[in-house]
């Protein structure tokens, strides 16, 4: 695995990026691919949102059970998206707004300023909300609107 | 990167994959976790859909333009899901059937039998169909469109 290119997050410290139920990823940046690699985004900017597949800087080893911020209970790993994995692989959805060469301008950062991207996908359909459940996700904000 | 389990798929050659335009991916089969990890699972039974990572298992180098079985042109291999990749990283949404144990049964499947899985996240939210622009292939599938 080589780094393609690397993120310019307004997100510096792990404090930086929203968590817990409700938390939106509304972050603007840019995904800076290595210039050697620029030719592989020819006509990427008609894609309205990619996928960006990236490393986890902090290698720090994995936890099988996650405690995460949205829930008052630990839960699989591979139920959440906690970095604390066995391969440490992070997957984010951004809004592409723009493409200067090879510079990606997105919206929807959650990742770390300077963290490597491993892989750049287009996202090319959705599953319909209708047909999603998110199982632990869902109960935890039941609960909390159930609270509030 | 170590793969946490394995694919059992219908699809044992390349071609048995569908491809092009209107490909639908429904093939059924199983995401067999190690053991090991089979504890990461827990309460993923509750989530309608997956995320699956996985690795490409013939790697045979990468070309930065890609030609996607759906389109009479190039494009970069950033804009379309070619294998040949700078990193052989797959992403497949599966529909989660039911869990056995360490045993995923699966529909969505678009890898080969025996493929390596290196992370399983949850799917959590959708784009909005709306929202979703999917540039050279929007145009290719208007341009079938027109000629059918």
């Amino acid at each position: 695995m080589r780094p393609i290119g690397h993120v310019r997050s307004p997100h510096v410290k792990h404090t930086d990026v929203p968590k817990g139920l409700g938390a939106k990823h509304v972050a603007e940046g840019k995904i800076v691919v290595e210039p050697e690699y620029e030719q592989g985004l020819t006509d990427i900017e008609g894609m309205s949102h990619l996928f960006i597949i990236w490393a986890f800087s902090e290698l720090e080893g994995f936890s099988l059970l996650a405690h995460p911020p949205s829930s008052e209970r630990s839960h699989g790993v591979f139920a959440t998206r906690s970095p604390r994995r066995p391969n440490p692989i992070g997957l984010t959805v951004v809004q592409l707004l723009a493409r200067e060469g090879n510079v990606l301008h997105v919206r929807g950062l959650d990742m770390l300023d300077g963290t490597s991207v491993l892989d750049i996908k287009p996202y090319l359909s959705s599953v319909p909300p209708k047909e999603l459940r998110r199982g632990w996700l869902d109960e935890a904000e039941a609960r909390q609107g159930s609270a509030s």
